[in-house]
């Protein structure tokens, strides 16, 4: 079967429309999608940047909270800004979803998370939003987030990071189709495409 | 008649696309198309950067030129880099298809520099390609290169370039419909879906 390998980072505005389509739009095309939660932060840091582009560059910053306004509006996603500060803090959340893949939960959590984020108004840096995502799932939370945290779920996100790093990515989302890569929401469809023909 | 605000610079590759597509995709769509050269350099000054994002950032760089390459093979558009360092010096260009306005011969001349820029090899910093361009074009190319370089026409073109800046463009091709934004080769379709409902 044709697949594709998705890359996102709970940070990313722009993975939010990505993770809410994916499944239908590889499903229509007849693709397997491997969900790959990775951290954009030590990419970002060897940019120089400390802090989100859109937070660095203003109004690069101000065009995309619209763009992603009338993304969302064309998709029909709910969009609603969290109350704390751009970027939440993701790291627990992308551990989560990494150590999420083996019991086969990392998409329907990855949907809530960035539903909680961008839609629901909840800080998900907070044990509490994501013990409640788990639960809702019908998974033991408590395991869960103690597996999340274990060295080993650690450097497993640390090295898929690198392994990002090393393969190009410099954003999220992308998609990569063997060594193919593609970025943004909106190279979606074409990375579809190519993994078909692959 | 719905109207679009088409705003390019010579050294920005994806322009290239842009300026290939707009004429034909905003006659089906009914729109009629203002084309605005501007300069990027004084905005990226202000990012800090001195040099195009793309040199700067090495990863960015080479997914920019595989994925312009996707994206003009899937438009039939010739690629072909000049043997130039990247990005060339575009001002005489902007000046040019700024003065060009007034007699209509914007568009047509704003092409043809693209694809010698782009499939052709040419060097478009150089006063003999850009003479070529317009005697082809039925210009007279000295009247035309004396009239770019006056001083009323440089004014001009600096205060399209604030014009740009203060209206929040931080990169090309933007397209802009009274103050909606769109960044990206890629939104013209759905800034022309705007100009059309506006």
């Amino acid at each position: 079967m044709a697949n594709i390998e998705f890359w996102y980072e709970f940070a990313s505005t722009y993975s939010y429309p990505a993770v809410m389509r994916i499944e239908r739009l590889a499903g229509e095309a007849g693709v397997d999608v491997r969900w790959r939660p990775f951290l954009l932060g030590p990419i970002f840091k060897a940019f120089g940047w400390n802090d989100s582009p859109f937070n660095i560059y203003v109004a690069k910053g101000r065009y995309m909270w619209r763009d992603l306004e009338r993304v969302c509006a064309a998709e029909g996603l709910p969009l609603k800004l969290p109350p704390v500060r751009f970027p939440q803090n993701c790291l627990k959340a992308a551990r989560l979803a990494l150590m999420g893949e083996s019991e086969g939960w990392t998409p329907a959590f990855t949907r809530a998370v960035f539903l909680a984020n961008y839609a629901e108004q909840k800080d998900i840096s907070d044990d509490d939003t994501l013990r409640a995502i788990l639960e809702a799932l019908g998974v033991d939370a408590e395991a869960a987030l103690e597996a999340a945290n274990a060295p080993a779920n650690k450097d497993a996100l640390k090295q898929q990071t690198e392994e990002a790093m090393a393969r190009g990515l410099f954003g999220a989302p992308s998609f990569t189709v063997g060594e193919e890569l593609f970025w943004g929401n909106d190279r979606l469809e074409t990375a579809l495409q190519w993994a078909r023909r692959a």
